[in-house]
């Protein structure tokens, strides 16, 4: 792991950029609290340069609880190299999409299997990394992103004590049977009226997690509205779960 | 509204008891702000008299965020008249559960239709009365209980601006076609494996009400688990909405 840059948000968050071999990025870390606990920040396959404002934002409130927060570039996203098939995958999704036509079990298999094979093992190396550092203690949480990268770390790293899920992405068949090997405290965002997503889909992945702990917050409108409100729970979640 | 008792509860809580004509209840007000919003604490057909630990914790969870807090026993609980018909429901229901049979609409409806019936405008005489008190101001939220009174009292009731629902309870039929003319911000509750709750319907009473804003909180355990966490939860629903 080496930081490439490093500066200041405020008097109270440090954010350094850093690249773990090939991968590019970002830490920020509170200057009250050291060690500090870690929250892993998930991201949707967009690019760490476009999703940067939101992920600074969640890290800023991370570092106002006391929390350390880090996130790494996806496989296949920003300037990372894609690869065919999930770019395929890609171009028939939108297709689909676009057509109106539902998405096959192929489609999403096609697209998200390989993004949780190749992801979750550089999450647990970042996560090797990061909590040799002296400022990083535990516990960790995993919060957001691509729910099946969420279940595949919770169900095999056992350094992860709690994760934040946003049903909000389409999740391979394959992964129901994982979900059911998820003990964790779980806290799972819905959005009522997500058009890109299956409720009844979200609702029997809630149920198929094992956790005796789960809390599933589900609220009105579409992907990109959960509201304001539910920063601050999933705060007061990590904030029960990680101290 | 007579007045028949007064004690401190703490330094902060005045805790009265009243008659409003037949019906026994109970006001809680916090001596720190004057005039406060109110919330009326629904509770299950169990008698006041039972309820009264539960009840007084919401009071004083209330008064502390600066709300004050009321309550009235339910027709046909307590000390007040029983009705033959609510009897033969009760149970009917009974013997259904112990058999293990499925609760039929019938009973559902003998059972809960003759309450909303009559307690709702029982809660709107009484919120008539508290609101001329001095130390009671608007806002006004509604809080658990039975739900399809809370249902009920927040469609008919315009001074409800804000409501916490459990569902917890049989619905019946007929309440669906309330839940979809409801629309102040609601926050319900759901107890994932509610033994005497049918999920799928409760999920679909949630889908129904056309509120904009509205929070579906599920947790996992039975009816009486509901996590400590969630009376947080609500108060900061209520925090949002009645200040």
């Amino acid at each position: 792991m080496h930081f490439t840059s490093a500066r200041r948000l405020d008097d109270s968050v440090l954010e350094r950029e850093f690249t773990l071999g090939e991968i590019p990025g970002i830490l920020w870390t509170p200057t009250s609290t050291t060690p500090a606990p870690l929250i892993l920040l998930g991201h949707p396959p967009l690019g760490l340069r476009k999703m940067y404002p939101r992920l600074a934002e969640r890290a800023r409130r991370a570092a106002a609880d006391g929390f350390a927060a880090a996130t790494i570039e996806l496989p296949g996203s920003g300037d990372r190299p894609r690869w065919a098939a999930a770019e395929q995958a890609r171009a028939d999704l939108r297709r689909a999409m676009e057509a109106g036509e539902p998405v096959g079990d192929g489609i999403i298999d096609a697209l998200v299997l390989p993004l949780v094979e190749k992801s979750v093992p550089e999450w647990r190396a970042a996560l090797d990394a990061l909590l040799s550092l002296p400022e990083i203690g535990g516990p960790v949480g995993y919060s957001g992103g691509v729910i099946s990268i969420g279940i595949r770390l919770a169900m095999v790293e056992a350094r992860v004590s709690a994760a934040v899920l946003f049903a909000g992405s389409l999740v391979p068949a394959a992964m129901f049977a994982e979900a059911r090997r998820v003990t964790i405290p779980l806290h799972v965002l819905l959005q009522w009226d997500d058009e890109g997503n299956d409720r009844q889909a979200a609702l029997d992945l809630f149920d198929a997690f094992a956790s005796k702990e789960k809390t599933l917050h589900a609220n009105m409108g579409g992907h990109t509205g959960v509201p304001q409100f539910e920063g601050d729970a999933a705060a007061r979640f990590f904030a029960r779960h990680l101290r």
